[in-house]
Formats: structure tokens, sequence, C-alpha cells
């Protein structure tokens, strides 16, 4: 198999494990984060400093690539990794997630789905066969099924036709599926219907697929709401499978999913608070840009290890961002990509030293109440 | 003296020379290209970047530090250099030419200019004495006098005017200069008229500072009324002082100034062509933003070294830019600055080994016909 999971370790006393993901493009540990790199670049930053922060496994989106340079493009540079100057493993969704997110913008078949192209309004179908040609042209090592990501709120009855529409295509997928060096992954729906959670992941797991992801969540409902939908899904899922918790990255969210026995996240959130001049510390959010920091010689956090950090003032990065000058967005940008990945260092070294919950505890009490 | 220049080379046939600039923050080799960091920071890099391609000596605005964040907190932060982490030589303008720029924003006396923030519409008053208490507390390496800057076009009469209140103003600046770590330079000015220019040179020169620049060029007029007053000017200079041609940039006028005696430039042209998307190269301009190179998979230039052309395809890079992506940005900010950097190590070369004439004839051949 193109993809092989192992577990190092499972924690005792709740979900919590360490592992192995190897791909084609090397191996990496888990719990891992995955920074997004949407437009075939982790916004503002070199491949190279995604790999300082810590950054191994990035994420591609396949509506942005196909939409624009074109999968077609990236085939001829020889991938998205030689496209990108990335030679470590990439993950690429499916699509499904933002062409359902065009709301109006897009109509539902059982074929597929037809939408307007949100850079110039060109008609375009995707169908799960669609979905997984174009990520067998990006080159991904992990590529994921075309499913349907029902909104929240919605129906018991929506989010059963949504579940069932994504097991069906979920099969499409794996039928279309050709690539040996490419491993496709299924996405548990259901909305936050504990029935249908687990209808969802049973359906799935009956077609074997090497890893599973839970789709569908951090969508609007409650954090509560969330966490008790991994405590149901993640029981039917195959231990001796990577696990994804799809779109989510807030910090505290991250050490609630790793307890409950998620391996994989991506979320935009570190990258995109970073843009707007909020950086992330043991402590909470700070926000950078306001004007207490005017003259705080500090650093972002004077604890952490990232360039940003080791160099420069929040006076200095605040007037940066102030004065519109793109290397605020970047030191923000390295200093919360840094402090994700350096939590996710601390996850997995608490989950080796058997003492996951008791972080988990810690981590909670410094970062919510700050 | 603060400020120690030494001719090492005087080229036998025409203005060329090399030479050394000692400042208090190291020594760089003249001719030289200064990056320009307007608000504290090179467009896009980190200094380590601007290190990397071999920018030596920087230059910071006045008017803009002034206005944001504002010389007492960059004081406070401990000096410029502290505050965006160079430690190489920096160079600051004195806001002579930003204040001159605002047009309707602005009221010239004999006393200094009353101005409108671009910002936020207060209203500042800049003297000679406030453009050196400024510079002062920015800690530059040098500071420059407050000048003003004559428009093109412009006649005689109102040319002399401003050269003649250049020269009262810049001996104000010298009675007001206290910092004994920093060296002030004269601005000749005198428009596009010979005999102004001689009269502006002679007159600063008689205030004996430890080095001058040759201002209000390059401002609409064309390349060889600006070649025709650099031949006038340089004449009337002290040999012994490093000459700094304000606001010039494009490689052929690098070229033509250094044989013409020019010993330092600053322009944000290759900076904000880069941000642009069209680069340098020694066959001309390249805008890569352009469709033709949707699909060209060759680095932006073959012969270059620098870091974008050692890991990207324009093919990439244009897509970074038609996506809106940073990193698209700041690859070609990069390449532009190494290629004027490498121009000017090729000018340095072609002085020492004695054919710089020669090397001019066929850098112009290759990049104006392209």
């Amino acid at each position: 198999m193109v993809l092989n999971y192992s577990v190092i370790q499972q924690d005792k006393s709740c979900g919590a494990r360490l592992g192995l993901l190897h791909t084609t493009h090397g191996t990496v540990e888990t719990p891992i984060f995955m920074p997004v790199g949407t437009q075939a670049a982790v916004k503002t930053m070199t491949p190279e400093e995604v790999k300082e922060v810590g950054g191994r496994l990035i994420l591609g989106n396949t509506y942005h690539l196909y939409l624009r340079p074109g999968q077609e493009l990236i085939r001829e540079a020889g991938g998205l990794h030689r496209f990108m100057n990335w030679d470590g493993p990439i993950l690429t969704d499916s699509g499904g997630f933002q062409v359902f997110s065009l709301g109006p913008l897009r109509k539902i078949s059982e074929e597929g789905v037809t939408f307007r192209s949100h850079i110039d309004g060109s008609e375009h179908f995707f169908s799960p066969e669609k979905a997984v040609e174009v990520q067998e042209a990006l080159g991904s090592d992990i590529a994921m099924v075309f499913d349907e990501c029902a909104p929240y709120p919605c129906t018991h009855e929506y989010a059963l036709e949504a579940l069932k529409r994504t097991t069906r295509w979920a099969r499409r997928c794996a039928d279309a599926h050709r690539r040996e060096d490419q491993a496709l992954f299924g996405i548990v729906q259901g909305g936050v219907f504990a029935d249908l959670r687990r209808q969802s992941a049973l359906d799935l797991v009956g077609l074997d697929l090497p890893g599973y992801a839970i789709g569908g969540l951090s969508v609007g409902e409650p954090k509560a709401v969330m966490y008790e939908m991994l405590d149901v899904t993640v029981g039917f899922l195959p231990p001796e499978k990577p696990r994804y918790l799809m779109g989510v990255g807030s910090p505290d969210c991250l050490v609630e999913g790793v307890v409950r026995g998620i391996d994989m996240f991506d979320c935009v959130l570190p990258t995109r608070i970073a843009r707007n001049g909020t950086v992330l510390t043991h402590h909470g959010k700070l926000v950078v840009r306001n004007a207490e920091y005017a003259r705080d010689f500090d650093p972002l956090d004077p604890t952490c290890d990232c360039y940003a950090c080791r160099n420069y003032s929040r006076a200095y990065i605040r007037h940066l961002i102030k004065a519109g000058e793109v290397l605020g967005i970047r030191l923000t940008t390295i200093h919360n990509l840094r402090f994700i990945q350096r939590l996710m260092q601390e996850i997995r070294d608490a989950i080796r030293q058997g003492n996951i919950l008791e972080y988990r505890d810690n981590f909670l009490k410094n970062y919510l109440q700050a």
C-alpha cells in the first residue's frame, strides 16, 4: 500500500495516540497540523520557511488549483510538488467543501455539482470522477473523496441525504482512482446527528479506504457539539488507519481533537488571523495591531523560538502592519504557524510521556482564561 | 571624521572609480546601489534576504518614518538599526523630496515647509533643523540636508531660488547637526541648468561636508539631459568625497552614472516594478505576469543565481502574482534586487579591470536593444 500508518503509542486514558504516517514523499509524525497552501503557496511563505516553523505535510486546495492555474498546467510542470518546490508530502482536498460553500453559485445533482467560478463567473462541473482526475493531475500524496458537506444548521433528513450521497460518491471516487502513489481518504459526514455520524462511518469503512476524515464540523456548531460528534464518530473508525479532522485548527480544538483520537488537522485560522494582525500565545490571542503595543519592545511571545520572536518587537511588527508592509504579515504568519507546530510537538511529547490529559487541562487553563 | 571615503582606483578614461566607504556600521564598496526601505523595511524582505541579494547599505525615508511610527518611538527602540534589525549602514533622506512632492498639500517659506500628512491629513512643519533632529533620532549613518527639489520643467529663475535656498538650508542643517556618529551630506540642486548646477556645487563645497548628493534629477527630464547635468556637476565636486545620485536606479542609468563618477545610488524602481510583475534581465525587462509565460517553466533569468531563479519557474511566479499571493512579489523583488546588485558587482569588477567603458557599451547593447 502506498500509504502506511502505524500507531506508535496509544494513550491508556483517552483516544490520543502517536503515529507515523508514511507517504510517497516521506514520513511524518502524528498528531500533525497541516499548513494550508490554498493556491500552491502557504500564504506569504517559502517552502523553506514552512519547514523552519516545523511544517511537514501541507494541504493544497483542489477547487482553487483547478480554476487557477489549472491542473493540466501543474501536471505539465511535473506535479504540484515540483511546481511549488515542496518536496514533502501534500494532501489535497476534493473541492467539495469549497464548491458547496459557493451557495447560490452551485447546483447539485446525483451526477455532481455545477458551479460558477468565484474568479470570473465561468461555469464548471465537478463530479467524483472529476475530483479524482484533478487530484491525480496535481499528484498529491493524499487525495480526498468528493463529498457533500451539509450546512449547519440543517435537518436530520437533509444530513441523511448528504451523507448517503457522500458514501455513493466515495465509492465512485474509489472506482475512478488510479494513481498508485496516491492514497484516497474517505470523509465522514452526518451533520450534528450521532446516528448519522455512526452510519456514515460504518458505510465508508466498508469501502476499506487507507484513511478517514471527519468533515462537516467547525461549520458554526458549538464546540461542545463538535467534540460530541468526534466522540461518537471515532469509535466507528478503524484504529489502524489515520483520522483527519478537516478544517479545525484553533489551539483548544487541536488539543481536544487529539484526546479524542484525531491524528491530522488543517485550518487557515493561524495564517488568516496572522494577516489580520492577531497572534497566538499560550495565554490566548494577542492583537498586535492594537495601539497598546505601539511602544512595546518585547517580542510577540517571549517564550517563542520563531524567527519573528527572535528578532523583532511588537512595536516594530505593529508598525509594519499599520503601514501595510508585507513583512509584517510575514512575521505574524511565521509566528502563528510556529506556535501551532510547537503546540503539536508538545502534544506529541505529552502523549509519549503518558500525560496528555494533564497537558490538555493545563494548556486550556492558560489559553482560555487569558 | 565619522565617515571616511577612499578612492581605491580611478579609471583613466572616464569618471568611474572604485572606493571604500567607512561608516559607523561598517564599510561598503562603491559604486553601490542602496535598496530603499521607506517604512523601516525593504518592501516584502527581511534584512537577511536583503543581505543575501547583496544589499549592504540601505535607505530609510525620513518623511515616512517621521509620520509613522514617529522618530521618538524609533529612538526609544534604540534607533532605526535596532528597530528594523539591520546591522549594516543606513542612509536617511531628509524628507525634502517627499515634502516637495506633496504639491498643493505644502507651503514653503524661508523658515521651512508646512505640509499635510498623506496618511491622515494632519498638519506638520519641517525645517532644516527639524530634518536634522528627526534624522538624529533615527540614528542613520548618513543623513541628508533638507533641500528644495525644483520640479521639471521649471524656469531658470525658479531653479536659482531653489538652489540658493537649498544652500542656506544646508548651512542651517550643518549648524544644527550634533551626532558625531552620523555624517551629513549636501545636495546639489539647479534643475537642468548647467550654470546653476555649477553654482550649487561650488556653494555647497564651501560648507566642507563629508559627501555630496546630486538631487533633482530623474524627475521627468530626458536621460541625455540628466547625463549632461552629471557631467557638469561632478567636475565641481571634490574627488576625495563620495558622490550620490539620488533616486536613480534603472540599469542603464546606473552604468551611465558610474562612468560619470557617481559612487552611490538609490531607487525604488527595482522593487516597485517587481510588485507589478516585471523583472529585470540583461536583455531588458520581462513582464512575467503576461500570458505568454503561463506555461514557461524556465526561471525568470536562466543566468541568475538568486533564490527565485534557483527554485521557481516563470509559470509558477506568474500564477502567484495573478492569484495575489504575496510569495509572488517576494520572488520578483528578490530577483530584481539581486539583478541590480550583480550589475553593481560587474561594474566594480569592470572598473578594477580597467574596462568599464567597454562593459558599459556591451551592457547597454544587450539591455536597450531587447
